[in-house]
């Protein structure tokens, strides 16, 4: 699944670039986006109150600046599933000066996330809801 | 001009709804949009060097709650034009359940932002460029 | 009362000074604490359930760039209060280089926000709590 | 070096907690102010333009929830150093209830980030400048 998102100036600190933090919300734009193309959107589950899906990892490699205006495709991938959790790969691509997606784009950083399932009355993590974790075991890699 | 965003996760707080602060974000976003579309991109201008357009006022008041997932649709004109400066104006319509934009949706607030031309060697006030001027005046409101 | 902040890396933008609408992350962090001071804590209120306080108004000029470093002393008074909200004013002083508060520093910007009193069940306007009120009749400028 | 803060509303999503990509801001108030006291204000160092020292790595555990109000101590350690970077080690410590930081509080996150030493025009790595270097070992952990 990809995402795409514009450098916003509210992005940018006083030292031009992304302030490293601020891209921790695009990653989490572009898991929301995908979650509700997997038909699961993260909204509903929270006002459903079966489940939450809250982060118990998040880290980030930063390879390349990312400035004001640049065009930016997050690639996003399943990397792991386990019965109570899974974990997402991201692959942020800077987009070349002629805003055109051809190449695949500088990467400018890689990021991974790991959320756990847990029941929202007692904060203890539970097995994923058996058509959740269908729907993603679709989306592992092959490999697995 | 129109610019639609999808309320994330983020922009939310512990009370459910959409953080006041938040907003802005969203429609300085619009701002940037709009600014592209007239052949302004505000990070060239940023790193043109020749002029600045910082905000000297803006305000916002909120009608309607915005929650987590809803489709908002900014609508953004501008408002004010003078030699240093001009003024928008912004609609930010909550979409339907059915998450389709055919009656306008909801009006959830209303918004304005007062933009200043300065010098960004001495930060003073000066007049837009010509050119800049120009474009905006074709957006101004047909009775003025 | 009297809050104050540094301006952080995250604050400021790629043009080097505070972007606007950070700013009120930190009169709503004046907000609370200003609350806290008044004995109604805002995360009680939320949690307990009985009374929003939701915006229905925010405002803020923009008179002095506001850099990374600066120490921003936000000075806050209630300036209205009704049956059903209440309003906030706000001013934003930098102070000089020395980093000491003596002479009131150079006003930065001024801000405006308006609270009112809602029924989380039905997000309805509804009166202040007699002992909210009461308490907040107390910091009401002395000419009114 | 400890530093803490309380959190704000806009620090917690609908889900009721602190959003996982907010606590990195905090995280890095914690790291400027740690380079204000080893006489290394960030902000000057930018303004200086000599070096630059952007994140490279980020990752945070979460370990348990962080609540509207709460007081969160940050401890912050150098862990490592080298020519050209350095990282640091942060340990998130939420107060109990009574909001006395006695025993420690509960260890609600840990996390760490890597700075590399940057020469901002040309943003290829160069060592640490002596002087800041210097001040860094004066922080290494004993046993190295």
């Amino acid at each position: 699944m990809s995402y795409s998102f514009r450098v916003a100036l509210h992005d940018t600190d006083a030292a031009g670039v992304v302030f490293f933090g601020h891209l921790f919300r695009h990653l989490h734009d572009a898991f929301e986006h995908w979650m509700d193309q997997l038909g699961y959107p993260v909204d509903q589950l929270i006002r459903g109150g079966e489940i939450l899906l809250p982060l118990t990892h998040a880290e980030a490699d930063y390879r390349a600046p990312m400035r004001h205006g640049d065009r930016i495709v997050i690639e996003l991938a399943l990397s792991q599933l386990g019965d109570t959790y899974f974990a997402l790969g991201y692959h942020c691509l800077r987009l070349d000066e002629d805003r055109e997606y051809t190449n695949g784009g500088k990467l400018a950083a890689t990021a991974l996330t790991r959320h756990c399932c847990i029941d929202p009355e007692c904060h203890q993590s539970r097995p994923l809801p058996d058509s959740l974790a269908q729907a993603l075991r679709l989306h592992l890699p092959a490999q697995e």
